[in-house]
């Protein structure tokens, strides 16, 4: 499933009716914009009511993988249940010279299927793990790590990817010939996601250096996701 | 509904379960997460199925409005029936001195309801009018506005903000005390989004000038909107 050479079986469900040269399948495209974002959206429904939880994610191989409380409602309903599991960029605004050809340029991903839960405390910590490696990475090992009663406060679910499609457009506005003469501004005007100025916490009582996951953090510079 | 000082009323479905103190219901905390972005994620059922559209949409008064194809599958399923409209922003990483503290600073609205047609053309000119003046300011006048054919090409959906809820953290780690002698960094690692630098058509025929809406525009400043 993580061949990065293969490619995800296209099913009614994700196959792109319109604009099918948007859509891609391949393992290496659609990783590959799982793996530039953080944060995900997955919809789900519980009591015939649609719901969509926005929450971290992370990818683990074929796998994706979110958390939260052993509390959370969302979580107890999407355990065994039907997801649509999204993450989407907004990467930039097209500006065309007609009001019709305006777009934006994004990458998204869209996968289908049953989120299963991480029971097994092992592999509830080594995902959690995982978690950190991607999102927090150099932390794991200088931390203090999840004691058994706040393992057992987490849920974990994740989904399998195998009903997987990736969309995105990355192009110049596409006016009619008619229109390109029009006297307006006319491209792209990108949104990119930046690092912060690093807030250190008051709290802290030790002259912490700063760990190897943050060396690389400059303000302004490229964030490690969005 | 749009009133300022007013709230939104709280029902079974937007009253937040777990961490209360993270929700607000009133008008000028949601509208004012609402207007720092400009992509949503809509959940839907069709077929029994969860489905979430990841689109474009802006505010109107008490309204969020989206459009796209009129052959869309997804919009056409959502017209005239319950939706779960959300926003959610990642505005940071919360790095604690234990695994379980970790966390992110985010904001996000979540409202429910039924999705409405805006089905009169002159009604729908106007929304699409709204949505430039929203996310492509100052370029409505200047470019070719929408023919018959282009309006009648295009479905433009809303939803009346009634039941909704905002969740945000913005917040530094919350370690318990034992933790906090642990010797490594703990702060808040911001995600921003800026403009990037301005993308001009090689296809422009004429030496437009940057419009009002662009003036603003310096690459690595502020964006509009993420």
């Amino acid at each position: 499933m993580s061949d990065p050479s293969g490619a995800y079986r296209r099913t009614k469900r994700t196959t792109l009716k319109r604009l099918p040269l948007r859509g891609a399948y391949d393992h290496e495209r659609v990783h590959a914009i799982l793996d530039r974002g953080a944060l995900c959206q997955i919809g789900y429904v519980a009591g015939g009511q649609p719901l969509v939880l926005p929450t971290v994610y992370w990818r683990d191989g074929g796998r994706v993988y979110w958390h939260g409380s052993r509390k959370s409602h969302a979580l107890a309903a999407m355990a065994g249940a039907e997801v649509c599991f999204t993450v989407s960029h907004l990467d930039g605004l097209v500006m065309a010279r007609s009001a019709f050809h305006h777009s934006v340029n994004y990458q998204a991903v869209m996968a289908f299927g049953v989120a299963r839960r991480v029971d097994d405390p092992p592999d509830k910590r080594a995902a959690l793990q995982a978690m950190f490696d991607r999102l927090y990475p150099g932390r794991w090992a200088r931390i203090r790590q999840p004691s058994e009663a706040e393992l057992a406060a987490v849920t974990v679910l994740y989904l399998e990817l195998d009903e997987v499609s990736a969309k995105a457009r990355d192009a110049p506005p596409l006016d009619v010939e008619e229109d390109l003469a029009i006297p307006v501004w006319a491209g792209v005007a990108p949104l990119e996601v930046r690092a912060g100025v690093l807030q250190p916490c008051r709290m802290s009582v030790s002259d912490a250096a700063i760990p190897e996951g943050l060396a690389d953090w400059t303000a302004g510079g490229p964030a490690p996701f969005r």
